[in-house]
């Protein structure tokens, strides 16, 4: 692993992929069938990509309770535990509207309501990933959703995996469609025979469900569109250098364009931590993967002293950030930007995929300067409200007017105005 | 004006305007011109297009303040105080962070902070609209945002309008800049000579302003790309026909693509609606702009009952709706996709775009499905927290790397494990 000094050079902002036009192509090509054929579509599409002969979209509650029942009872009893971790983490975030009241009479107000209905898409294939099915599906459920909708690409059986139907298990999913690609975010859209359409579409997926989410936009909501993996390390000589290692790997196994940094200030930690990604990376079963992530995006920064980390570290705004120094409490508390932060030893990232109870959908690409982990806040709505009293729109009508004037828009002066072209009152 | 029978096949889902593709070249153009020659394309683009030969961008704190010492004293005192009461009900969006703590000494926590910089664009030339300004900037001073840019194209003298001028008076706003268009958008995401770049720009603009947005989307956030204006009424025998259709009317005078929308069970009021936006039409200083609006997106709907009412106001999801029924209290609980909501007979909807507080940036284009009004949550971001105790980690490890191998990724599970390949502990 390249180690370099650290230098106020540090560019490490990564590019989103933005597909090629073809496959931008493609994927008009895929919506526009969805919504034209229907059902027709999806089946077809399925065949085709998916190898699969489809009898019908919408799994079975059958489906679910047998992959239930066939599943590993400690696995089943793991993943409701980390389904308990999230809610009780996600409620945090249940707001609440507010009231101002004035003693005119009027009033101004926020409601928060949830979404009507949400859309999440679950990879399918040679990974599937139950944590996905709870860390989109939980914020969601918090949040009063009243739909939800599960989509995922079949197997070339026509299946989905257990795990994935099993964590549509434990919560309680009622709508779940075989149905991956560009083609699932259409149906999800525009609604098909089978999927009524859906107000926001969240959750990860290849490049086409990518451009497919951008390319839906503003028909229906989407969550961030997520780039490669990151992780970020900041550690001391306290640090145990196999323990870093494994974390930088655990985020390299994810993608070859996955990013892993190590920031030290420890010449000695980094060559450590150098040689232990080099033996590590050579029993793992995805060492192509992590191996090219690690080649071609990883690097270890030496810093000349704690405040260049700290800079550092802000300045990629990574997705995760671990802090494993003897300050490392006091160190987060400087950190601006990052999607989320891991302290101590006993932080591992993957504590956090899968069980602490935070969001694993993070903002990544140094987004995190100004977005967020996928949250209740995502699946909620703030309705503003006005009331103003009699009295109210007698001491400020003459105001508003002259307001409305200043900008030229004299029909808004002469709508507040036009309560006082008559005698009489209507509260 | 249009008079229709409520129907079920009632479908006012309005298109956003996508822009040419000629359009989209050359704000691609624009932007990349301002990213390789920077100052310089502001500076010539401002000549194209504003007619204007500036000697700088930024305006000084001097202009701003002989803006402020010519300007009508009452007008400013009417400023001042609707900054006020946007302030005030903005406040009531601060939101904390929370922190829960487990027995086995590990915590998760959520963290608000503020987004570093902001930029706002304000539209200029003939449509100065120092209230974008109070509406724009005051969440993100209230989110706490350090650095709030405005930018705004000057006329052909090179000036702004006195309106903004002295809307960034009252704010305290340092930096103001002269510039508009797509190319104030490029600066603002990349920054030149002058500008800094920020992390979110907000703002309403014409075309070229949106596709801009649109463009440095991800590279910066943005908000909504906003359509045009749109006002649903909802009114019974107890309303007043001249005022309903002054307000109907305060919408239409904005955009010939302005959507005017009255719904009620009152034939009689159907018709006098009718009848009052005729004859109000005729004096209005916008009255071309007003009844084009009212011609091709104006309609008063008929209904059988109440409940296909509230149905049909919910199937709108109005960027702004008025309720001016005797019951207009409970009508209101009963709608569930609004952007702004204005209740009984003196909250005319001018009141919410200048005076009452609440923000007059608002979802439009039915997506009050999904989106919500221009807010303090716009300018925050929340950072994940996690913290594992030896205990925490010692209890639940083997449940993460079970986990983590159910999807496959060994790295992850190794990462946890690697803690146990050691003796000795560090907390």
């Amino acid at each position: 692993m390249n180690i370099q000094r650290l230098t106020d050079e540090l560019s490490i902002r990564r590019q989103l992929a933005d597909g090629t036009e073809q496959q931008l192509q493609a994927v008009k090509e895929i919506i526009q069938a969805v919504r034209t054929e229907g059902d027709a579509a999806l089946y077809r599409f399925s065949k085709k990509w998916d190898k699969a002969e489809l009898t019908a979209l919408k799994v079975t509650q059958e489906e679910i309770q047998q992959a239930a029942e066939r599943f590993d009872p400690q696995l089943l009893a793991d993943l409701t535990e980390a389904a308990d971790n999230i809610r009780s983490y996600h409620e945090g975030q249940q707001q609440q509207g507010y009231r101002q009241d004035r003693a005119d009479g009027s009033y101004v107000a926020q409601r928060v309501t949830a979404i009507e209905s949400a859309g999440l898409y679950v990879p399918g294939g040679t990974a599937a990933y139950p944590s996905s099915v709870l860390m989109n599906v939980i914020p969601a459920q918090v949040a009063g959703v009243g739909r939800i909708v599960v989509v995922s690409p079949p197997d070339s059986e026509g299946n989905l995996s257990d795990g994935v139907l099993v964590a549509a298990h434990i919560l309680g999913i009622e709508e779940l469609y075989k149905t991956g690609g560009a083609q699932a975010i259409a149906a999800l859209a525009y609604g098909t025979e089978s999927i009524q359409p859906v107000d926001k579409i969240t959750g990860p997926g290849n490049i086409f469900v990518a451009l497919a989410k951008r390319e839906v936009n503003g028909d229906v909501a989407i969550d961030m569109i997520a780039g490669p993996s990151e992780i970020a390390i900041i550690a001391d000589d306290s640090a145990y250098a196999d323990e870093v290692a494994a974390d930088l790997l655990s985020q390299a196994e994810h993608d070859p364009l996955a990013s892993a940094v190590l920031l030290t200030e420890s010449r000695e930690l980094a060559e450590q931590v150098a040689a232990q990604v080099e033996s590590q990376l050579k029993n793992l079963p995805r060492e192509a993967i992590a191996a090219a992530s690690i080649r071609d995006h990883g690097a270890i920064y030496v810093a000349n002293n704690r405040t260049d980390l700290i800079k550092a570290a802000n300045q990629l705004a990574p997705e995760h950030l671990e802090i494993m120094t003897e300050d490392a409490e006091a160190m987060a508390q400087e950190i601006d930007h990052a999607g989320a932060i891991f302290i101590g030893r006993y932080s591992s990232e993957p504590v956090g995929d899968y069980f602490a109870g935070t969001n694993h959908v993070l903002p990544t690409n140094s987004t995190a300067r100004f977005s967020s982990a996928l949250s209740v806040y995502d699946f909620v709505k703030r309705t503003s409200i006005v009331h103003y009293s009699e009295q109210a729109w007698r001491e400020n009508q003459e105001k508003i007017a002259r307001l409305a004037r200043l900008e030229g828009l004299e029909a808004h002066a002469r709508a507040v105005e036009s309560r006082a072209w008559k005698k009489g009152s209507q509260s």
